[in-house]
């Protein structure tokens, strides 16, 4: 064996055991040649799995899955060139949703970087906009320093595996050839799991006791990213405090009877409370409407948020409070007691009466909304539904009011790239149905791939109109009519059901709502479920909904 | 109209105007909402044609393929978020073969940034690994300033758009809502076309006259990017130098009594000349037995490259010219005459065996080398032909030993993303057939859909062998045997009829290459025929040539 060999083994079997050490179970690999070493350590380690996927863009969405599904950093390792670039939009997302997305791309030696050789870019801080954490890693050599950078920038990287500081870190990773390790040194792989410190910040509660105590107080629940929020259920009892809960917030399930679901359509038909403080928890509300309220309310903002970079948006906060939910409200336990019976009361009245609106609604409507109402009948508590961006979300926030099914999306940069490929992801580890729209499910097409080469099970639940429906919401329907077509609607005219062939799924067309209702969702084969709509037709129907629920709040 | 209108629509339709004054015809359009207002702009100049595409990796390598079709700059727009990161494999691309991609990134207003407002990620200069310049841009205001840095950052990127330096630029543009322009200043998309200064640089020949006076000399010719070299033919018939030509050096198609068009194969089966200087010109050769050789050899090496940053690769030469091929033979015509009959002899004639036996093999074989000379066979002047990375540019490079077709591929980062994209944009201006293998063609099927919105016409020869070819000519193979399919062989399986549906071509499937052989490629509708052929086999009859020309090389 020659000394060379001996000194790449080393370094990446070190590597591997090093990224055990700290919590990754699951590597997601697309192959090359330059990445040879390290994805031979990867798959003779005898504790983590590796999946291999081709297309690198739809790999590193389905480890964002990976990490959804496990709450485990997952790595990803791809070879030279624009192999890496194809990375960019899932760190990108995981940066801003604080998933621990470890990035390993492979890079051509030293000598061969900077002069024109081929499969070469400069890979070095590539993804600087959007990384916790980079670092260019040595050749291997034969000194000490070898192996203890490795150990070193492991540990360096695993403070971003946990906590609020989670998220994306990158490691640009030269080899020299020849790339095979030796099978003989296996040894080097085994390691014990290593403790993360985690991350603990008291704050003070005490300046926002006076505010507490006033009337008229709300608390808004964004994204938490499946953290538990569950303990400000006991306080808003105590506290008749309405919680104005969004589709990622873990609450609506609980049907907890201060929970307001339908805020976003009471906001968007005018409503508009006079508030004296609000709590906001978590990640921005999605919903855009109560964002735009929040900006023009002279009401009192705490935001409580587990990141080490609290969101500001829609507006900066009069306090922030950067601790988890659940802690803030235990240490609520000693402020006094205010009784809030009427205001509760309007809030609760308001939601009752709008959630009869949209349940006759969705029993009647033969829209995309009442498809949706259909799914959300059939799911349980059993049940993870993984929610496309763009309309899929927006409805859902309108449509979610009651059920226990466990909702999911990529919420962070909010794109609708890489949509099949997370939600894959996430089916590694839970029972999935993904709820997508067309062209959403066109971007991310290749991802099916997955689901055919690993026998991965889910549903989807495939919203055609056509082209890009919530553009129709968009004042540039009527200010750019001429255009809005070709530009907006963007009609691709394709039959999935030649996709569903391609990557061997079951594949069912629904022409009506009521064809949606009769079929059962597969429990064994993968299925495509296409329900064609129309996007005209979806705002009509959708402004009969606004105008009913216009007198609610009007009356 | 209020003010903001007026003052976005000055900004956008001066940014569109100038665009065009500065070359610009054609841009990629991905639909979103924040780039609706310089979208609009676009599609309301009379003289730009625009493009829609929905995935913004295959638009951007929709681009290229436009600029290799036109020679002219080309640009994309998308939207904020990661619609953006999409397009980093393409800029990547076309920073390396210096192609004058103008990336136009709408994005969020100042007020947005940095906040956790959704679909908001930092935008700013981050292509700045690849783009030759980036800005970011203001919002648009009231003061001159707001339309003079519209007119200074174009005229700064045109200096990208040709000569050495063509390259990506790269334009981040905020915009706030509305963001419908006004429709009645269409006065300001006039504009007359600029001249672009061109680029001169003399080299002092002198220096070198002694070394082009030594009797064993070479011209290597790699990748020309179209730029015309045929000046070096007449100095080479004059000098008796033999030339070793390249498959995108456009010069094999001269049928030059002195182009070696077999010495990838001759090198790597132990030919080993000895040699007193080389010219090398353009891009470096993409054969890498050619490029050990350089590396090994003590020939004097001159490098002519008309790029700012020539390539050191494999090796530094000697002496650079920063020029273009044809101004460096043109001033050596005072060169005295060496007379080199003997040592041209030699390799003309061993060239003259080699090809005997490439064209030997190609009758007699039945794999994809075999498939790819009954490809050649059926392509003419008019004919280009766009070939994927990875085997195909490989075997292209060894099999292409006559004919007229142009050939083109994507050699600047060799990435396998894209090529379907490229081929279709270039499909638009010229007569295109895409030569590429199974793994290429799954990573950018996405791409399909332009030839079915837009009626494209491309015919695709896909070479399926079920997996990730080139990788069995690695050590691997053997080292790491156990690992080797699941890593490096990747079979998908994938029947891709299914997608020839999906995106309606024609399609043909070809059991043998004798069914190849009496195929007529489609002159109307674009059609996918795909050869079924076999790794393991491929592997097997290459190395029956192998054998057979290294019979020659040792004789």
């Amino acid at each position: 064996m020659d000394n060379h060999q001996n000194l790449l083994t080393k370094q990446v079997f070190t590597m591997a055991s090093e990224m055990y050490a700290y919590g990754i179970r699951e590597v997601v690999i697309s192959p090359g040649s330059r990445s040879t070493p390290l994805a031979l350590a990867f798959e003779a380690h005898p504790n983590i799995k590796t999946w291999i996927h081709p297309d690198e863009r739809s790999a590193s969405f389905f480890a964002l899955g990976l990490i959804k599904g496990s709450n485990r950093p997952v790595a990803i390792l791809c070879t030279s060139g624009t192999a890496a670039t194809n990375y960019t939009s899932a760190v990108a997302e995981s940066d801003i949703s604080n998933l621990p997305l470890v990035v390993l791309t492979s890079d051509r030696p030293h000598e061969l970087r900077g002069i024109g050789a081929p499969q070469t870019l400069n890979q070095v801080n590539m993804f600087q906009n959007f990384v916790r954490h980079q670092f260019d890693m040595p050749l291997a050599d034969d000194s000490n320093g070898a192996v203890e950078v490795v150990r070193y920038q492991m540990q360096i990287a695993s403070q971003f595996f946990q906590g609020p500081q989670r998220g994306p870190v990158h490691f640009n990773l030269p080899f020299r050839e020849p790339l095979t390790p030796d099978f003989d040194m296996t040894d080097l792989l085994k390691s014990e799991e290593k403790e993360i410190p985690t991350y603990q910040k008291t704050a003070s509660i005490d300046s926002i006791i006076p505010i507490l105590k006033r009337k008229k107080g709300i608390i808004i629940v964004g994204d938490m990213q499946h953290q538990d929020a569950r303990e400000l259920l006991p306080f808003a009892t105590v506290h008749d405090l309405p919680i104005l809960a969004g589709p990622l917030s873990g609450l609506r399930q609980s049907e907890h009877p201060n929970i307001i679901s339908t805020y976003d359509l009471l906001y968007r038909v005018g409503f508009n409370p006079d508030v004296d403080f609000v709590i906001r928890v978590g990640k921005p509300a999605l919903s855009k409407k109560l964002n735009q309220w929040l900006k023009t309310s002279d009401a009192y903002q705490i935001l409580v948020q587990n990141s080490a970079l609290p969101d500001a948006f829609p507006v900066p906060s009069d306090v922030t409070f950067e601790m988890s939910a659940n802690d803030f409200f235990r240490s609520l336990g000693e402020v006094p007691v205010v009784h809030r019976r009427s205001w509760l009361t309007q809030w609760q009245q308001m939601n009752y009466q709008a959630v009869a609106e949209v349940e006759s609604y969705v029993n009647h409507a033969t829209d995309e909304a009442a498809n949706i109402g259909v799914l959300l009948e059939k799911l349980t508590e059993e049940d993870t539904l993984f929610v496309s961006n763009s309309m899929p979300i927006r409805d859902i926030d309108n449509l979610f009011v009651k059920g226990k099914v466990q909702i999911y999306a990529n919420r962070g940069a909010n794109g609708i790239d890489g949509v099949i490929s997370t939600a894959l992801g996430m089916a590694v580890h839970k029972k999935v149905t993904l709820l997508i729209g067309d062209l959403a499910f066109y971007h991310d097409m290749n991802g099916l791939l997955m689901a055919k080469l690993n026998d991965i099970h889910i549903n989807i639940v495939l919203l055609n109109n056509d082209g890009g429906g919530i553009f129709s919401y968009l004042p540039q329907k009527k200010s750019a009519a001429q255009y809005f077509e070709r530009l907006f609607g963007t009609p691709t005219h394709l039959e999935f059901k030649h996709a569903a062939l391609l990557y061997d799924f079951g594949y069912k067309y629904l022409e009506t709502v009521e064809d949606f209702k009769y079929t059962s969702l597969s429990q064994l084969d993968s299925y495509i479920y296409e329900v064609r709509t129309d996007r005209e037709d979806n705002l009509q129907q959708h402004q009969i909904l606004y105008k009913k629920l216009s007198e609610i709040v009007n009356a």
